[in-house]
């Protein structure tokens, strides 16, 4: 990629980050706990963020699965549903009494205490899996050199999943995780059976809050530790510090500016280019 | 790295993996399962592997841990203890007995009731965890190229974890997880108790079962887009599908005729080099 196809790329990036639209992830906008660090990394003349995930609960019921011919293992089926998912935390308490008072699930069962035995499971039982995943980052580097500075800098600060892709894309990742199964589909019933207890439930709740706190620190570390080691080095009196202290207004009417110059300087590379 | 580093970099190294004595990792040995891909990929002249585990299930019970003060993340604190490792989907069923009986551990109480309520579990918490970590496997390559042709294959296939690292280093890893708080230490008692039944930690068996099989078959699914997109394309008259039908008397024959030359030439390599 030539530098001006690098710099005509991260303009449209940066345009659609930054654009009133919904974007493409399901939530369809950039969660609030990422934008710092986006913006910090996006400062950097050879780097800009491709996509990201500030850290997330969610409650899935798996779809309907093939079983003895080959599964696809990491997909989960066709038709699978989330019941609960949040990258808040303060949405983490209270979600099962809302999702037993939602009046589209027909009916719950926890702490299921069937006669059932564990013969009934296999391969194509539809699982409700309890998981936490953290914080990823994909950023688009100018060219190998600044990836690895990246890449050895996320690594450096606790992101041992970090790796280099394609194109000089970074993916910088963390293994903050839960991933529990917590119950099933009754194909039968079609009910929402539980194996475990409320009181479990509750307890997985208080652990993905501390998960939510520790992923919360290690994204903080991690803005500091790029700031300190890329930022700054390559830009001593950098203007980053600024933007953190800006209010919400003077942020809003600085996006607004900014997409204005992208756009105008977006429209010339395209029509430089007829 | 030039050329002849590389070399004799993937020398000694191959020299260790075929040594009689136990490696650095805790099993002190390589898994089975890695076996035949790792030769897969150590018969291609520009890669060699440098760690592996086949997938594992484990029961971690966590170690004292800071409160308050910088919690480590991904850490477990200091004398933390596997209850429970195994690379053999043989050895699942059954552990919670074993364990039962096993007279190093005081006491053990399945399914707690005691009036404890969640208030108690904080970040200081020592939690029982059980997890299963999926196929691992670290290739040095000897260039930038073949790292990412072997990256690419790899994402390909549904290794979607996997990314180059420092020193033309790639990360294979896929995400077949199960990450489980099933219980805690009771620092009063130093009692192991458990928030679940041996119903649900039966049930969990089962699914750690069926990640040991699509881990398997994800292995093999590897094994077979490397051996047509790198190994064959690059040496068509390949011999590497001989390794695999041969008995094992064979192969530990082949073995040490292979580590005897390796020794020399690792021996010529260095006898140069003064």
């Amino acid at each position: 990629m030539s530098q001006n196809a690098f710099d005509q790329k991260k303009a449209s990036i940066l345009n659609e980050i930054n654009s009133p639209q919904p974007d493409l992830s399901p939530k369809g906008s950039i969660d609030e706990l990422c934008i710092p660090i986006m913006e910090l990394i996006n400062s950097h003349k050879d780097m800009v963020t491709t996509s990201s995930c500030s850290g997330r609960v969610s409650v899935f019921a798996e779809g309907t699965k093939n079983y003895n011919e080959e599964t696809k293992v990491g997909g989960k089926g066709q038709g699978g549903r989330w019941l609960f998912v949040s990258h808040d935390s303060t949405n983490v308490i209270g979600w099962l009494d809302r999702l037993i008072h939602d009046s589209e699930v027909d009916d719950i069962i926890v702490n299921t205490n069937d006669s059932e035995d564990n013969s009934k499971f296999d391969g194509a039982t539809r699982y409700i899996l309890y998981k936490y995943e953290p914080f990823i980052l994909h950023v688009k580097c100018r060219n190998f050199e600044i990836a690895s500075k990246l890449y050895n800098t996320s690594m450096g600060c606790g992101f041992r999943e970090s790796g280099i892709g394609s194109n000089n894309i970074v993916a910088i990742r963390i293994n903050i995780k839960l991933d529990t199964p917590i119950g099933f589909i009754n194909e039968g019933s079609n009910r929402l059976a539980f194996f475990v207890t409320e009181r479990y439930i509750r307890l997985l709740d208080n652990i993905t809050l501390t998960k939510f706190s520790d992923n919360a620190k290690k994204i903080k570390q991690l803005y500091n530790k790029i700031e300190s080691d890329i930022i700054q080095k390559r830009d001593p009196g950098n203007a980053v510090e600024k933007k953190l202290t800006e209010t919400k207004e003077e942020r809003r009417q600085r996006k607004m500016k900014e997409g204005l110059e992208r756009q105008r300087l977006l429209n010339e590379t395209k029509s430089n280019e007829l």
